[in-house]
């Protein structure tokens, strides 16, 4: 197809900052590299857009192609085009990050990735390109969401306990917390369901298992408060 | 330059949402096209971006180029890609949005852009390709923003009465505000600064004036709270 603007143009490409959570520690989504520029390096999964596919679709081919992750909400966060961010020549590209469960997605290489790990967001390998920025881009984002939208009902298991929950917000905003002043906070909102059932399996006393009410939880997340913790 | 990724690219543009306020409402400042397609149709302000400047700079350059508007701080809003946006080819645009004060920018329109002026937001002209849909996006981002950053600094004169900033946000919330309770929240968020001095040449009552103690707004700016109104 000739190009109506006839001008040397920019590739653009996507990248997915996925973030994944544990006992310990928030993850993010990582693949290794099998080519040149940064071959071996390990990066934030992505690619460039094909001219007949939305900027979304891509993303979401991506992330497929190179991690075997699918039906995961990507949202928007940036789109990044500082001269030379991409050695080989000029490459804009709109990143994307999702927050999913860490046990739901079993993470597969594929195409021209030759690895994809699961890495601690606080202690990530060198990443190639300008992925470092962007990955902190998207932690930024993350933290200043904790403040007027509720948090982990992409992160949690379906069924947890408060403890687990509080866990959640110190691992992402990276300071402790007040037990009883989050649990004062947290139960205001009106988006838990407590369940007849306690944990199983576990060392300490079994504590109390919640649940999001799926409803109040989303309509929050359109509302939004404010969280002060 | 040769193309490292040789398959047929979109063409990337950047466009620019500018908000300006007077007494009565919300602007956006439109540029009327001077060439196809949409040929004297209003449309946002933007254009193409060169291969040697960043999207930042594409956008500065755009605006001041189309409407003579420069030292604008503009905001990356959205990236939209959708297939069939323009009808030459394949165009994906970095939106971005601004607020300004109307009675600082003298708007003049230039290069390829036949006019511009500032339009009412809620009763703009049909406008060019995506764009109804871009300003829509940019003005519900603002009214977000609203809940949990102050707002007026870049909107409002020097110096203002509580019931110009009571208005303001009238105007951009879309409906009346309650006197009483708006100027107890907005006096305690400990932003503004009251004047020893009262509004001019002014038919009614001559209100007490009020300034932004800029320190204290750019914080909450930074940190955030909850502007429930």
């Amino acid at each position: 197809m000739p190009h109506t603007y006839d001008y040397p143009r920019a590739a653009l490409t996507v990248d997915c900052v996925v973030f994944g959570l544990d006992e310990d520690d928030l993850k993010v989504l990582l693949i290794q590299r099998g080519q040149e520029p940064f071959a071996g390096r390990w990066a934030l999964p992505g690619g460039f857009v094909h001219v007949d596919e939305t900027i979304d679709q891509a993303a979401r081919r991506e992330l497929q192609e190179e991690t075997g992750l699918s039906k995961v909400y990507l949202e928007q966060l940036y789109t990044v085009g500082d001269l030379g961010r991409d050695p080989r020549e000029r490459v804009v590209t709109v990143a994307y990050y999702a927050l999913v469960r860490l046990g739901d997605h079993r993470v597969q290489a594929a195409t021209d990735a030759r690895n994809a790990a699961w890495f601690a967001v606080d202690d990530p390998p060198r990443l190639a390109f300008d992925h470092d920025a962007i990955l902190a881009l998207a932690l930024t984002r993350l933290q200043g969401k904790v403040r007027y939208q509720p948090l982990g009902f992409e992160l949690l298991p379906p069924k947890f306990s408060l403890t687990r929950l509080q866990r959640m917000y110190e691992i992402i905003l990276e300071r402790p917390l007040d037990k009883r002043n989050f649990r004062k906070k947290v139960l205001s909102l009106g988006i838990l369901e407590e369940l007849d059932e306690v944990e199983q399996d576990v060392a300490h006393r079994a504590a109390r298992l919640y649940r999001f009410d799926e409803r109040s939880y989303r309509q929050l997340v359109k509302d939004g408060f404010n969280f002060e913790l």
